[in-house]
């Protein structure tokens, strides 16, 4: 199995690990080493330094070679330690799901199962343990300066003063726009922070439908999703052995998961809509809160009376929670069960400190249906959930659309902001034209690049296969690639700390035809390379695209030679 | 050759021609026939009609097959009979341009030649006949109803008053603030406007350099570019022979032909950029003129005090045609001959109805250069030159950046319309980050469509292998469909009558599962339908990118049915 995981480290760069003040961590990054520039000065050459550019890495230990690594083992549980020395959590003696225990009973699954599953842990009773909690307490968690050492990559030529500090986190985690989703079951989990005044982050969806992949395959498109620059991973799988499935990802996963987990409901229910119940996704929640996911999408804001609304719209509800919660209100003319438990809810969650990402089951599905009634209505009941939410200390993201045209993407920004008292609002894409099928993350690149510069703090990603059909893994290389443009281009419009490093560094290593620097530098190296090969020989001071004699650069360069030399004389 | 040249039809289309009422004019449209809806009432199927989409038609006769094309004939001289019927305009004698003469006689070439050349027409003298000299006159000429048909496309929902009319282009011409490239030596072009009150339009570039393709791949190149949507087509091409394939392209290309003549005003010197002169310039530029090119792009802002600006940049002057005439002004320590002359280029121009592209040989290369003293000095001086123009009935566009974060964009357009007076914007990209070579078609994409609901009136395309090399015909494609996305998006969120009629009908199909109509409605059909093949069998009301079980559209229409069911109880 070892074999289909990618471990390729990226080209001329090296993991490092820099360490916490506050407490014993050592976050990763990655350093990207440059050559220096050759000029000639009186007769002689000289090269001159251009020292290196370090960048943020979501890939992991995967993309460290001196890292051992054993799908099987899972990642090491570094973050274990960190709250174990604390005296609120405990380790349960048994898993605390029906399902959960049902699972591990079956022998027929053991081919199937992660080898070294560990009891879980959870707080002890009555007390709060969620970064929240600890934010609002003014306490500094090992957690908070993780995500800050993170976030101040690339922010070494700033003065302090203007770095992202712990205090700065605890902060903003407090005040509920930003939240550090980490359960303490995915202690394998490198922390980030998902919030407006920190680096744009983007979400990669993951699964299998009823029809295709495996397990094997599921973990490797896990750790291929980080390795592009997947901050979040949400696992949508939809099949059999989801509860197996899940094991084996979070186990081997350096990014906090989410799900769905009204989709695993209904699956326990083989799919009948109408049989899904408060106990069994109550359940589920343990389930999945016990084995380590990190945020739950939970359409809990979709209410009975504005189902009507949606089915006056052009393309009805196209969020799939959305629809199984609307059918079930229907079938059963009764409230939506995740609203009327959405207390209870929170009070599962905070015992593992497992966030909420309230999902927008009303999200329009076409340019026609973007910021109508229904949306708005639903937009409202997220505000009123988000404070329950927080009460109990549980850590809450919003959801957003999905398609909409561009003149109507501030007011999505606005009204969530103000409707949800702040809390980070996370996006799909939106999608700024319907018809492009086949393109869908560009179409949806556009919108995410606006709204994350507007403020939304993670953008979820779009495959060229959106609207078509399942994506493969150059389908999801191209989807986060074009989420990283979209976050990164928005970081530099909201003047991110230390953002602007890396095109500059680009910049002049394209000035300068240091090539393979360019290319290193990229999102992409590899395709960068890949394309450049296609028409050259070799490192020469121009590429096929304009030739020798109409390279610009080439030009420009000879004239700011002469114009050196003028100035000397 | 004939069989390198695409035309199939774009799926389930018809080519339709709409007359005109003023003239005798057929202006090409695709329709795009839809299946009808089957809505199942009392036990019954019923079909409704969901009738046709009617978009704009880049494409020329090429997509349609009752038209025989011979590339050796060229296209039908369909806007001959317009102008001649006027008498302000000669056919010439002999070819005015030395090159032209010379390259005519030289036997060598005769088996490169396309065959039926025909002697040029000129305005007679001391008369002016260009759109922008009609327009001023108050008079509407059969290209500026020809294009008020053409802007209405898709808009038949609406009442007649929000209808783009004849008058309203005559009106907007004469203003300076939209232009009709239509030089009288390309009649085989149809006519269309480049404006921020129409349609948003895209050019594409397509060229040789001096080491790659050869004169029969260059005639398909530009009918691949308008079969995906190109409006214009600028033919940047420095290789061996380009005067021989600018023939060849120009008679059978149905959209505007613009140039940088300065390229070829190079190949005659070898290379040499000291040996550049305003008397082989001037050659050039009647050479193309009475080839045909609709536009020229022209650098005679980038003046001599303007080069030490651009020396402080980080990626200094990216332009090919400004680095060429800052290297002349500094070989010969004088004033951009361009700037100089100007008054000379128009008075050439305005005889064959040429347009003039100001080039922005000081365009920002990188982020880090965006805006800068140097961009905006070179802005002025166009400002300056526009009016020069206009004195002389010639019109004129603005070439924009570049690259430019997304905070930086509103100003470059506000910059733009002041400095200016109005006239039309024409932008390349902006990339809003330089972080992600192999996909410069995705960064510019963001900045392209920001822009242009801004008001920039069209946007040059980028392809992915921007800074890497030159793109093939898929790189075109990806190019092409990218920008067309993101003039779309610009078209939805200025209003652009009719513009969501195509978003409207497609997301209809979607929700309806008529995934056939859904494809042939999208911007690339086939691309559509690919990616939809690789996991579906058949037409089914799923995909597999949800299945069955959990597809929202699915559950969606249920819910509808049975909340109108309960509506009829």
């Amino acid at each position: 199995m070892k074999g289909k995981i990618t471990r390729t480290p990226f080209p001329n760069s090296e993991k490092i690990y820099v360490k916490g003040k506050l407490f014993n961590i050592e976050v990763p990054m990655r350093k990207i080493h440059l050559t220096p520039t050759a000029v000639i000065e009186d007769g002689t050459t000289i090269l001159k330094e251009n020292g290196y550019v370090v960048v943020y890495d979501t890939s992991g230990p995967f993309s460290d070679p001196r890292q051992e690594i054993d799908l099987k083992k899972g990642l090491p549980r570094f973050r274990e330690s960190w709250f174990l020395q604390r005296s609120d959590i405990e380790q349960l003696s048994e898993l605390s799901s029906e399902y959960g225990r049902m699972r591990l009973a079956d022998k027929n699954l053991n081919h199937l199962r992660f080898e070294h599953i560990k009891l879980p842990y959870r707080a002890k009773k009555g007390i709060s343990i969620s970064q929240l909690y600890y934010a609002k307490q003014g306490i500094i968690t090992p957690e908070m300066e993780y995500v800050a050492i993170r976030e101040n990559v690339n922010n070494k030529a700033l003065d302090i003063e203007s770095r992202i500090t712990p205090e700065f986190v605890c902060n903003e985690v407090a005040a509920g726009r930003a939240i550090i989703p980490a359960n303490i079951n995915h202690p394998e989990a490198e922390p980030m922070i998902i919030g407006r005044n920190f680096a744009v982050k983007l979400n990669t969806n993951i699964g299998n439908s009823s029809m295709s992949s495996g397990i094997e395959e599921e973990v490797e498109k896990a750790v291929w999703s980080c390795r592009w620059g997947g901050d979040t991973l949400m696992d949508l799988s939809t099949g059999d052995h989801i509860h197996e499935t899940r094991e084996w990802i979070i186990r081997n996963c350096p990014a906090p998961v989410g799900t769905v987990p009204i989709y695993q409901a209904l699956e326990k229910v083989n799919g009948n809509i109408e049989k899904l119940s408060w106990k069994i996704y109550k359940d589920t929640l343990i389930e999945q809160c016990e084995q380590g996911v990190d945020y739950f999408t939970i359409h809990a804001c979709l209410l009975k009376k504005h189902i009507s609304l949606a089915m006056k719209r052009l393309t009805g509800i196209v969020s799939r929670g959305g629809s199984i919660m609307s059918k079930w209100m229907q079938l059963h003319d009764k409230e939506n069960f995740l609203y009327t438990h959405f207390e209870e809810i929170c009070e599962i969650l905070a015992q593992y400190d497992v966030a909420i990402s309230l999902g927008d089951g009303l999200r329009p599905g076409s340019i026609h249906d973007a910021n109508d009634a229904a949306q708005f209505a639903e937009l409202d009941v997220m505000g009123v959930l988000t404070e329950m939410a927080w009460k109990h200390y549980v850590q809450v993201i919003i959801e957003g659309p999905g398609h909409v045209p561009m003149h109507k993407i501030q007011e999505n920004m606005e009204r969530q902001l103000k409707a949800c008292h702040g809390a980070p609002f996370y996006t799909l894409g939106p999608l700024t034209t319907d018809i492009a099928p086949g393109y869908d993350h560009i179409t949806s690149a556009i919108g995410a690049a606006q709204i994350a510069w507007l403020g939304t703090a993670m953008i979820c990603y779009v495959t060229p296969k959106e609207h078509l059909g399942l994506p493969d893994k150059e389908d999801v290389r191209n989807g986060i690639i074009a989420y990283k443009i979209a976050a990164h281009a928005a970081d530099l419009a909201k003047g991110h700390p230390g953002a602007i490093v890396r095109d500059n560094a680009l910049s002049k290593a394209r000035f300068e035809f240091r090539w393979k620097d360019q290319f290193n530098l990229a999102l992409d190296p590899e395709r960068a390379l890949e394309y450049y090969k296609v028409g050259s020989k070799s490192d020469e001071n121009y590429c096929t695209m304009c030739g020798p004699n109409f390279c610009a650069m080439r030009i420009s360069q000879s004239v700011k030679e002469s114009d050196s030399k003028k100035e000397c004389d």
